[in-house]
């Protein structure tokens, strides 16, 4: 029921490396993009104590952060050469403390409009022993801004 | 209509203190709290490069996570002594960039139950000049994790 | 800090009036515009047992079904003559069970832009002595349709 | 890595019927159960005028509500004998006016705890020709509440 994800840009793949390296905040917590397809993103942040909260696992604001621009860059996939796109609402639901040294952020858009492109995401805890735990999942929407003309 | 909120810990702003303290990604922030009443929190945060986006402005996941936690915060400071708050899950809308230094999250308590509060929080992001504009308005639910017997 | 708002239809009153009227749902539901100002307007519903839940209150789908509307309703009050408003997407906390016979959901506009109105609510419900529940609260976003040239 | 959901009610399927007969706003719209699993459940609603909105499709008040009580039987069929569900909180997005005379709301429980069940759900309207749309997707939180004792 929900139609092939088509690229409007051919370059999508380096477009987003660009989109990720640009966010110095991402940079700083150490994102890499290890799924770049169309309509999917997937993010990747290893544990340090600087992302934790009382009890030594990351920290909430960590896996909203992290759900909140997985979707964005899910999104950016699909818009056109120039475009930007911007994060306009989500709802993000913590559902286990996600104890693991590897955080990973699964984006999928969900519908892809001109001016709003709606995704989920699912934040999964891995741990040394491969065991995972799905920590949170988030439903958004994303604002584009067309290129400037 | 909303009831006087009433604090059950005679030290809650202490505790909230000591809350903040314990979670080590506020701390990388540089959170500081500037509001500590029932049912109230304010958290404020300076701007540094490495919290920006690609316009060096404040990253969506900074404003997120720091709307987040001052719901936590909020809810906090009306909890039994040894009692903890987790997120549960909240909305984030963002409405402008929030051009500015600094960037102020006002929590709120709406309703306070025994194991969930509901709170919003508004974000503020400040020029030098005093010229405020409001970022992003949240709404989220926060559990109540019973002190251990 | 929230600008104030101006309609951009004179006729807005007569516009709001039009657009719930055209809505069979909200006609069956029994709504009421008992508010009606530039990015403020209050839908009020009686109770009958057809709205009802298990326990003979007002059922979830209404209170969030009415939040949702009121909001629409306050984000038409700001389009320019000839536009639409739909939902597109929004968050309900239901706080209280909301015994009583007259359920008011108050829409607040909080940020009117070129595409997006973003809104909150609050539901009310009233006892026959007129003492009132905050039985939810609700935050979302409109999507403007421009006028059809 | 969702683990498989057990139902602790062996009689689950004939208390999730009871459980939508006493609801009599559902009785009202005319939703129909055609599914009925652990943790899954699809609702389905037929078009009446009185459901409409200004264009003649499913009304969003219609279309929320049914998404929240879908996602509200899908928690039902996982807990005790006696225990009840009602609606905490949830997001709904929009994302199709859903024209056809069919609409189907298709529950799931994606993380089952004790005190609140996250659940999802997927808005489907279909045309008389089988031609189907993603009207709308939602994400929420129910709450158990025990059996009295």
């Amino acid at each position: 029921m929900i139609p092939a994800l088509k690229p409007r840009n051919a370059d999508y793949e380096q477009a987003v490396g660009a989109y990720v390296a640009a966010q110095n905040y991402l940079t700083m917590l150490g994102v890499e993009s290890t799924v770049v397809a169309p309509g999917r993103v997937d993010y990747r942040v290893h544990f340090r104590p600087d992302l934790g909260q009382q009890d030594g696992l990351f920290h909430g604001g960590v896996v909203g952060g992290l759900a909140e621009a997985v979707m964005g860059a899910s999104a950016f996939t699909l818009v056109e050469p120039g475009a930007n796109v911007v994060g306009a609402s989500y709802r993000l639901d913590l559902l286990a403390p996600g104890e693991g040294p590897v955080m990973t952020a699964r984006g999928t858009v969900i519908k892809s409009g001109r001016t709003l492109i709606v995704c989920r995401a699912d934040v999964i805890v891995t741990k040394d022993d491969g065991e995972e735990t799905l920590a949170a999942i988030a439903q958004g929407t994303m604002a584009v801004i067309p290129p400037r003309s």
